[in-house]
């Protein structure tokens, strides 16, 4: 996604002034640019304002002049001589949860420079959205969190500068997409009404703003595209993912699909967007990928068991001895264990199959994936029918929300013509593996379409197109949120795809399981 | 001038969030605006968005909200509880080289609340603008100097506040006028290429700014008016009196003439504007009004001569003994010395008819105005022959000026409907005086509009209509600036304009010079 931008950054060469032509400095340079930019609406911070003058007659007025466009209203968020050789960059920031990702940016070529990514630093105050949120509702708990985030920031700005021989001055304009509850505590808003009927945010849509106003500490001019959401579980976050898919261009429908803690779906083409979120799902409480652990190295991210012997093979992570089991390892192990007939259509273990793998303690059905003895951490790593039957539930929620919003516009999930798959989720998991335990569904594999982390990426994408601030305003204006109503409806869905893959077996049909 | 102004104040109701309605706080409060305002952009600021969800729901999400119009958008710079009783108020701001005036305004009547005004307190580094533009090529001179008028402002702003039972949290809305180089003392914007050749200022047209990024201590969303110029000699406080006349809605031709340091002239109507300042001229330098003192008790400011005896009657401010005299009383007593024949057409002194009022000392021919007993220091009033021809010169660049900006659409002084008369000049200044020595051309006495402190006067009518924004912005873009060239053209007019009253009699014909 290279494209040069030729509207962030124009090179002026205006005529020096004199008594025939005695326009003001600010007013000489916002003629010119408007001139070439053919808009009737040009500003410029006070700060740059009192420069002005002194870098004009340094440079004989010949200028390169960053800017940016907000509806109508073009503003120069940076000046250098017209000549010069420094790198105008912007910054993409990925804002999540757990990690934060910034990507570096020459706008002129639009080419990225560099990544770099870091815990989240508000971990340190709770792991998760939730518990941020009832954080801020101590005294000073805002701020803290606020601080903790924009101090975590700018050392990893500067930081990725240095890494790429720049300074944070050359920085004029960011882009940050994050979820509702997590821009609300950048911009030290408080969350308090997000996470508490009827979810309220305190804004959908912040624009553009000063960077320096929040708190970065980046070139004095610099703004920042701070990703509109719109509500308390449909972020930024989404919206850079779609811009990035651009399914809101496309004339067939498509779907995008976000795993967190959540699962975000958007479905539409370049007419419509409809989107819903599935925490509304009681079945969803604690996450669609509750039990897997984060990836690192040693964990199991694939599985496979081979027909003929039963026998487990895993893939971890580095390839490092394994130590536990991941969201997609989880999804291949269901899957295998499904197609070989070891898991009944139920999801209940078949002892017949399983063998001597399936143990009981403490009355607890428990599956052997890995024996103490190859294990990374010498105890075996398993799984509980519990595990097991926590895992469909989710996936059966999963599908439950992608035929109701499919629903809504009298579709099947089987008739769509994109599948994308966001995050880190969609990153790692075999969409076969998943078509099989019934939890996407029973597209041809070349429909499925992983975005990575689309949230850096559309992100990215704004930094290196001009129109993008009015772009994910339109993409933001057109989506029809949908409140998934848990009623009986919903709840009938539900129960039939918690079988695998689903009650109605004529929906997967490629999914056949070994006698 | 008290018109309330709907705009800046409007009161809504927001139906509370709900599930269904889960629209953001920010973005409830800008769609119920924008559909009030008819508009498609409304921003608030980052603090005001901080504060939002806990106001609307201590306020039941009834709300009263200041706003300001700046070109297509609308910004919310205040907010309340729907029924308050607080008062919202504005602030109008005359910036003078000498004195500042305020006047505190209630922007739901419109009118004026209390005014206020107070001595520069720049005229602790320096007396005139010249003086003021050089320190700040000292190192950190434009930094005290913008430091002394921001706290200036800052104390008395308190000051005015309580005296009307208001905290400086009332103020949403600033609007300030005042020369070129005093907006850009305030501004912290370096005057140093205004008073150098081809005269360039920083900026002509700073529009709205926020009031605490140039240091006032307000309402902290407040935002700030600055008027805009058309170059160095030509301020702000000009375009104030031209909005505050209102000559620019006329059909027909009019004139506005303020005097101060220099001479600074506008002449059009609704369809034109052309201005020029009187700075141009060399026989200015040093003032039109450079030898009267400034006003205050026992200064001079009407002088009458009785034809018969030749007795001079005088009337002093607040009626005390005698101490000086000012520009009125100068040119009241030059028309009646002339009008006498005590003076001749050369403004050289008669004897035969000044008698024993007139002496010599060291060379110079001195005119008694007041003797040492009767004055209010004890020793003479007088006027030198040096001193009347100063003022001649003075008078005559006046004329000169008028002449040459008429002459350019090809009228004449005495063809203008009227002729406004702005600054403390204005006030005071008697037209029959002004024409009876030929400063001012011959138009009846009705003709002569005195506007007062026109700049202070503009200033606070911006406050009060909604499009005032907008419409000093026509103003300022409608308006032609002249250079006054000092060419053989002028010269002779100049020459013609040194008689009293001019070398062309049929000019002032109502000027009758007793024998």
């Amino acid at each position: 996604m290279a494209v040069s931008c030729e509207g962030w950054i124009r090179t002026l060469s205006l005529s020096p002034p004199t008594l025939q032509d005695n326009t003001s400095d600010a007013d000489r340079l916002k003629y010119a640019l408007k001139k070439k930019l053919n808009t009737d609406s040009v500003d410029m911070d006070l700060s740059m304002l009192k420069q002005l003058p002194f870098l004009l007659r340094e440079w004989n007025f010949a200028v390169r002049c960053v800017l940016i466009k907000d509806k109508n209203r073009w503003i120069v968020t940076g000046l250098t001589e017209r000549n010069s050789k420094r790198v105008i960059s912007g910054l993409a920031i990925d804002l999540g949860t757990s990690r934060v990702v910034l990507r570096l940016i020459d706008l002129a070529s639009g080419s990225s420079l560099s990544d770099l990514a870091f815990d989240n630093p508000q971990l340190a105050v709770g792991p998760d959205i939730l518990s941020r949120a009832h954080a801020c509702d101590q005294p000073g708990g805002l701020e803290k969190l606020n601080r903790l985030i924009v101090d975590g920031l700018n050392q990893h700005i500067e930081k990725i500068c240095r890494s790429c021989g720049l300074t944070v001055d050359d920085i004029y304009l960011v882009s940050l997409s994050g979820n509702t509850c997590m821009t609300h505590l950048f911009m030290a808003l408080s969350p308090h009404w997000i996470i508490r009927e009827p979810y309220i945010p305190v804004i959908n849509t912040p624009g553009l703003e000063r960077a320096s106003e929040l708190g970065l500490h980046l070139n004095p001019c610099a703004r920042i595209i701070i990703f509109p959401n719109i509500g308390s579980y449909f972020g930024g976050d989404l919206i850079a993912g779609i811009l990035f898919s651009g399914m809101h261009h496309s004339e067939q429908t498509s779907i995008l699909v976000d795993v967190g803690t959540n699962a975000e779906v958007v479905l539409g083409s370049k007419n419509w967007l409809i989107a819903c979120a599935g925490a509304a799902g009681p079945a969803l409480e604690g996450g669609v990928t509750r039990m897997g652990m984060m990836a690192g190295p040693g964990v199991i991210d694939q599985v496979t068991i081979d027909p003929e012997s039963n026998e487990i093979h895993i893939h971890t992570i580095a390839e490092e001895p394994p130590v536990g089991i991941c969201g997609s390892g989880l999804i291949d192990l269901a899957a295998h264990l499904f197609l070989n007939g070891m898991i009944d259509i139920r999801g209940m273990f078949v002892p017949r199959k399983c063998g001597n793998r399936l143990t009981k303690a403490s009355g607890e059905v428990i599956f052997e994936i890995v024996p103490a003895e190859i294990s990374g951490t010498r105890t075996a790593i398993t799984i509980s029918q519990a595990d097991l039957d926590s895992l469909i539930r989710s996936k059966a929620a999963m599908y439950t929300i992608l035929e109701t919003i499919t629903a809504t516009v009298n579709m099947l999930p089987k008739d769509l013509a994109t599948f994308y798959v966001a995050g880190t989720f969609g990153a790692f998991i075999k969409p076969a593996s998943a078509v099989s335990i019934g939890m996407l569904p029973d597209l041809p594999a070349e429909h499925y379409q992983s975005l990575g982390n689309s949230s850096l990426q559309g992100a990215a994408q704004v930094l290196t197109a001009c129109d993008s601030l009015d772009e994910i305003d339109r993409i933001r204006d057109k989506i029809t949120y949908l409140e998934l109503n848990v009623n009986q409806e919903f709840m009938n869905r539900f129960s039939a795809a918690k079988f695998l893959p689903h009650t109605n077996r004529s929906l997967f049909p490629s999914v056949k399981v070994s006698a």
